[in-house]
């Protein structure tokens, strides 16, 4: 989907997911945190230089993240880029990073963007064939605390809520994130416009989460323990969220299925791999300290 | 003035100058502005580790610049990270991405920090012997325009004064500069605190300096003239400019010279070396376009 815009091609849209790095790879040490801010911040600049050049009429959707915001005690808005920002990582600080460039190439440039502030994905690439399943993260770096679970559930380690599990996020079905980058690229932002839109269904405490995945596997007959560890963040652990995202349901967003319906469909997928689980890397070992 | 703290030496202040681009620099391509944010927010990401290992207790004394807040209708506040910034570069984004990094260090690893949104700062170094003279950037890129207006001066070029003139920003003259870097260093900010505050004594628009350093010429008998030229930059050039900085006033700041004092001195100093200006390097050639 993304394309490229180096030649002489001038596409309308250009869909950009660059990176691979996560809030704990950013946390490990100086090397990790620079090669996340090298990655995301210098990439994201070469192609908004490579816009201004080659495609300058294009609608670039650039996936941001809810973490650019951190979690903050007023409501959340839509649509202000003026709205503080308190990233909780060096990986979430190169969104905001991000943001900043993109919003001074729209004012500079006339380019157009729509920054996507997106929660967290969740769910199985949507395949028939047992062939097509792509890879699902259970590390501490690149595996969702849903993933983590599920791979707990499976493998029978405790699953493992990060202090008091009261951190409240937004997610959404990887099935929905897809359905909303389309009604984003039928919907472009104006020329010279920074559209900042929050993308998720719904918000869960990591301690909801994991009840969730308890009560699913319980329903399959799969046993599983709770297991609270010491937090290796820096973050709050019991907090308010309140977040707008309206721009997508009133651009048509229909929620197509939910997270206990994922959880059960996750389970039953991955249980004839259960026995490829490493159960030794779901303990994390990178903290914020 | 800036400590080594790779070693074991464990310093209590440190004073982080680093840099060399500029804002025409950091706009001219692709490279330059990959360079200038490459050099700044991964430096700036290296002294933040290294201070996190070495000397997690010292205070950062970090050189930010007025331009991150860019041009704003609503008065700009001091003491309040929240407030919005609005670069006008990728050089002056770069100081702003500097900002969040600094801020989410001080936030989860305890660091303290005074992060300096400092004007703009004319004059010589105070030396007394000609041998001790420093550089004096009157190009595009590193030259502000004071000093540009004062080779113009001094070479019977026209001075290059972009567009309107009504671009207005605060100013500094180099020995309060180093008057105020130690004011800061006498008042450290606390343990986790990320501090901003404002430097600079006073606010002038570019027309403001051109006729000021037209002025002072003329007492001298040196005849000048100014020259309005299309503005290479994307900025506004009439606006207020309203910013309150008051803590180093607070706090001992009592300005030691002004303006006009410091053309009049650096126009003397330079008269002796005024064949050496190479004339062709006034004119601009980078543009935002």
């Amino acid at each position: 989907m993304l394309c490229n815009i180096l030649g002489q091609f001038k596409p309308d849209t250009i869909v950009h997911l660059a990176e691979q790095p996560s809030a704990p790879y950013s946390q490990k040490d100086v090397l990790h945190a620079c090669a996340t801010q090298n990655n995301n911040v210098l990439g994201t600049l070469n192609l908004l230089w490579a816009m201004k050049k080659n495609a300058p009429e294009a609608h670039l959707i650039k996936l941001g993240t809810m973490g650019e915001y951190g979690t903050q005690e007023d409501t959340i808005p839509e649509l202000d880029f003026k709205y503080h920002k308190e990233p909780g990582s060096f990986y979430h600080a190169s969104k905001v990073h991000d943001s900043f460039n993109i919003n001074l190439a729209c004012r500079i440039w006339g380019l157009s963007c729509t920054d996507i502030m997106q929660g967290i994905v969740y769910g199985l690439n949507p395949v028939e064939k047992p062939d097509q399943l792509t890879r699902f993260d259970i590390d501490e770096s690149f595996g969702t605390a849903i993933n983590r679970f599920i791979a707990s559930a499976l493998s029978g380690v405790p699953m493992t809520v990060y202090g008091k599990g009261g951190q409240t996020r937004g997610f959404l079905p990887l099935i929905d994130s897809l359905q909303c980058l389309q009604i984003v690229m039928q919907n472009p932002a104006e020329k010279g416009e920074h559209r900042i839109i929050n993308q998720f269904a719904q918000t869960y405490s990591i301690k909801d989460l994991a009840v969730m995945v308890k009560d699913v596997a319980k329903e399959l007959s799969i046993d599983t323990t709770l297991g609270f560890i010491p937090n290796p963040r820096k973050e709050k652990e019991e907090h308010e969220y309140e977040v707008v995202h309206k721009w997508l349901e009133d651009h048509g967003y229909v929620p197509t299925t939910d997270m206990r319906k994922v959880i059960k469909d996750t389970l039953l997928k991955l249980y004839p791999y259960r026995e490829r689980i490493i159960k030794t890397i779901i303990r994390p070992n990178i903290t914020w300290a």
